[in-house]
């Protein structure tokens, strides 16, 4: 058998496979006809890291075998409400590695609110709250948390009319379409900022929790003997028409499992500003005891204005 | 709010994100508990690799969350007789890449014959047939194979007593289990090799065919303007207690597809050898017009005996 006796496609390709030295620029080659400069780029670069991954560690048929029931382990029951290859994305910090890296391409530096991961609990169709209104929808116990958040242009302008998705769990670590006890979108909220930019809330301190971990997850953690833990925080999705929209998370600065999160969604950048515990009268009527304010600065940059879909219904 | 506020975890692990730049150094950390050896090098490997692609294309979320998207796709249905991740794997090369460099690492150098994917249709339970015997259940057109095996070891000595499993498609490029007009196990049959190292059975030529693909794969290849072709070949698996299994594929040398292999199974060791053209009287009865004779000589090296799972049921 000679090569001669082997035609060659058309247009010159082979798939042929000479040795292993030659096995991955064939491949390449193979997929070098995607007419989408970017699709190129991405399926080429995924290929060699791939390939060299395999190499690097002189992955066997039988570790292959494993790694191959991991993926269909974690698509299988995907749909709304599960959605394990996200899960899977926080775990292994890459959902953050991507949102810093976008930061930091389409903000060409302009000074801006850091993004963090939207996790898999956001929910479309929370209720539109008056500034100053309350997140609660049923009795929640807690430390009571008086939030003031401002929208600003890189400039240092306010920007009014922006939408903002606020969303966070109890001091228990649940959200509300994990506890019985709780209303429905108890805790979740959106409002619009005035004509300074800004918007205020009454809620509860959140509590950090144990992310629930389904298969192949729970037992990725288990052997890697990492907590499946979160720290305390509050989600924020900000978005308006000509903006970037900005996808955050802000963290109970003082919370002991800071050090802890299994999502790496934890950052310097985004520790709730101007956080300050009070005792005494507080400004507003029902709060005893120790209550706590939090002010945060939100830096919207130009862009587009993608709100994406929700991974839970 | 600074560092010494967030307390470390006991044994001084941190998942706190400091920045861009020391994220993926945090995310390694956090997995170098992994207590088995291997898996730490495995885990450790492909986080890298993975990082190094999302910081390589610079990623974004709207791409990131399409590619998760594509993970969930390919999971959703798994099970016997749906395993997309493992077509995946073919269609990237990553199967034929995993068999060559275990037979590199293997065999030690030692003369062997190169392995090759297993792909999704071996079954189990195929009957076994005595030496000489025929892979058809069921009347299958198509110009006939008298097909010859010798199973050597390294030095060239025979091995008797081998299990060969043998399966393969129609000319038309249909395995039974697609065929409603196939007999249960057609071209399907399972094989012992005698004192001298050799079996021997009668066929009909295969045909090649277009791989049956399942959204995210066929997308893919369009996409990729791939052909969703394989040529022409016949599949074996070899075992024998002491001795590594070969699964492995000899091809039809004068495919005219030889180069469009979707799967990059199609390797210049993999060629039938001694493959002729026969016209005038057969060794067999029942044969008229123009037939086929191979020859193909298996050499196994001593190893670990593992019959995988199969595919299909």
């Amino acid at each position: 058998m000679t090569d001669s006796q082997a035609h060659e496609q058309a247009d010159g390709h082979s798939d042929f496979v000479e040795d292993l030295a030659s096995l991955t620029p064939t491949v390449l080659a193979s997929y070098s006809r995607i007419e989408d400069e970017r699709l190129r780029e991405l399926v080429t670069s995924a290929i060699s890291h791939l390939h060299a991954f395999v190499r690097e560690v002189g992955l066997t048929n039988q570790e292959w075998r494993q790694a191959l029931d991991f993926v269909n382990a974690l698509g299988r029951g995907a749909g709304p409400g599960s959605n394990r290859a996200m899960a899977l994305s926080d775990l292994l910090g890459v959902s953050t590695l991507v949102c810093l890296l976008e930061d930091t391409a389409v903000t060409g530096g302009a000074h801006h609110t850091a993004s963090s991961v939207l996790g898999p609990v956001w929910r479309q169709g929370a209720p539109f709250v008056e500034s100053g209104g309350s997140l609660l929808r049923s009795e929640t116990p807690g430390e009571p948390l008086l939030f003031t958040g401002r929208v600003l242009d890189p400039s240092g302008n306010p920007l009014p009319d922006v939408t903002v998705h606020v969303w966070q769990a109890t001091p228990d670590g649940l959200y509300e379409n994990q506890d019985e006890e709780q209303e429905e979108m108890n805790l979740r909220a959106r409002f619009t900022t005035g004509a300074d930019g800004t918007f205020q809330f009454r809620s509860v301190l959140p509590g950090g929790y144990p992310i629930p971990t389904v298969e192949p997850l729970g037992t990725m953690l288990r052997l890697a003997k990492r907590p499946a833990w979160r720290p305390a925080h509050i989600h924020f999705m900000l978005h308006r028409e000509g903006l970037r929209t900005l996808v955050t998370q802000i963290f109970h600065p003082l919370d002991p499992h800071l050090h802890q999160d299994a999502a790496f969604g934890a950052t310097k950048d985004l520790m709730m500003g101007g956080f300050e515990e009070h005792t005494g009268p507080a400004p507003e009527p029902g709060i005893e005891g120790t209550w706590y304010t939090a002010e945060e600065t939100f830096v919207m940059v130009p862009g587009e204005s993608v709100v994406p879909a929700a991974p839970i219904e």
